[in-house]
């Protein structure tokens, strides 16, 4: 019965935000979703789509919050999980428990950089404005760009060295997988966030500048960026950008 | 040969940190593990064996930074991946993929808790001081507190309906699984930081507060608890008691 169930991601409309490494996956897989959020509300989407499903009234574990999926009887929140769960139906990561595990890994170290660049813009509270923080937030994207890019860049480049199948190219196994995916959007929110600090963090991955452009070429993935369900980044989503944030300093 | 390895946690010693989720999970089990950073050097442990970890001289993937676990071939970071992997081997999650996915959301979810808790006493970044980010952990704090706390509360709260399995006592199915210890340690955490805050929080929600005295309780808990292996709560952890951001004001 699962099997036949149709794939709902909620997500708030407007935004790539967290949703899009949900997005990515569906697209790159061929494989048909609804994106509950953007479907008008006489088709049983928007917002009150999702905040019916955030009010506690139905059954099942309810989610703090979006991006969640829903199929057949199963709602899965936190992006990390939702891709744990989809991926091998996807066929967008290898068979095997050292596997799974590992691109889980890459997949958690990726959430946790997505938290940490949407803290560059919101360090006192997501409930403010960025206005009512800016001059916090230029102490805290100073930071995130002398030692935390590279950082992570570090980090993902070595898992290119630890996963000899895949010869540099990917970072799960011998082929793309989903991690690939959510390392191409991370490449692509960090360019259009911080694109002076990145010019410069980047020319010493090139690595994962390969990744980037092979995952961009993909005949899905193209076609996706292509369309008009790809949203463009905007000031209303985790990569955000703020002239005032991309600092030319030293970094990593 | 794996099910014959040791299982070795690497975190900092000194600190409960995110490392102390996992051992409760050993605790909980009553099976053995060896904490190596706190094993002396001469047994090799000690700091200079995380680090070793963490130089990337090592096959296999690098985590970013502790905690992670060696069990034979296999290191695994990040602590909601680590009791992924370890949780159905110390019998401490039922079986089926739905109850597994239902535990794992709840971790994830409690790990996004554990960085919004670090958050407000570095909100601008990890490498400062507090003393040199304290004003703005004051506001950080307040909103924290304002609004964070009892929404992550009304979560767990509503996961105890979702699950009539655990007749309002576990969270996962019919007995203890490692969401209810981990759910243990951020009760007892945010007392320990925000004891006026979490005081007049928690009497909204009884069945979490019934949870952590449940915890507190079982045989190998209390005995671990009592002993010198739990390291106290102190101003280096992810926990920290500043008076100064234990606001008063109305709460969530």
């Amino acid at each position: 019965m699962a099997k036949r169930a149709v794939y709902e991601l909620y997500y708030w409309p407007g935004i790539q935000g967290r949703g899009e490494f949900v997005r990515l996956a569906f697209e790159e897989a061929g494989v048909p979703y609804l994106d509950l959020g953007r479907l008008p509300r006489s088709r049983g989407g928007g917002v009150a789509a999702i905040e019916r499903m955030l009010d506690g009234s139905r059954p099942g574990l309810t989610p703090l919050g979006p991006p969640f999926l829903r199929h057949g009887q199963i709602v899965i929140a936190q992006t990390a999980a939702i891709l744990l769960y989809v991926a091998p139906r996807l066929l967008l990561v290898p068979t095997g428990e050292p596997s799974r595990l590992r691109a889980h890994q890459i997949e958690l170290t990726i959430a946790d950089l997505v938290a940490e660049v949407h803290q560059t813009h919101h360090p006192i509270a997501s409930s403010l404005y960025y206005e009512e923080q800016k001059e916090e937030a230029v102490r805290c994207a100073r930071a995130f760009i002398a030692e935390r890019i590279a950082k992570y860049c570090t980090y993902f480049d070595r898992a290119f060295d630890s996963n000899p199948a895949g010869k540099g190219r990917w970072l799960v196994g011998s082929k793309l997988s989903y991690p690939d995916l959510s390392l191409f959007q991370v490449v692509a929110g960090l360019r259009y966030a911080f694109p002076s600090a990145m010019r410069r963090i980047e020319r010493r991955f090139p690595r994962i500048v390969r990744l980037h452009d092979a995952v961009a070429q993909r005949a899905n993935i193209a076609t996706y960026l292509a369309s008009s369900r790809r949203i463009p980044f905007n000031e209303s989503g985790i990569f955000r950008h703020y002239p005032e944030l991309d600092h030319m300093g030293r970094g990593g």
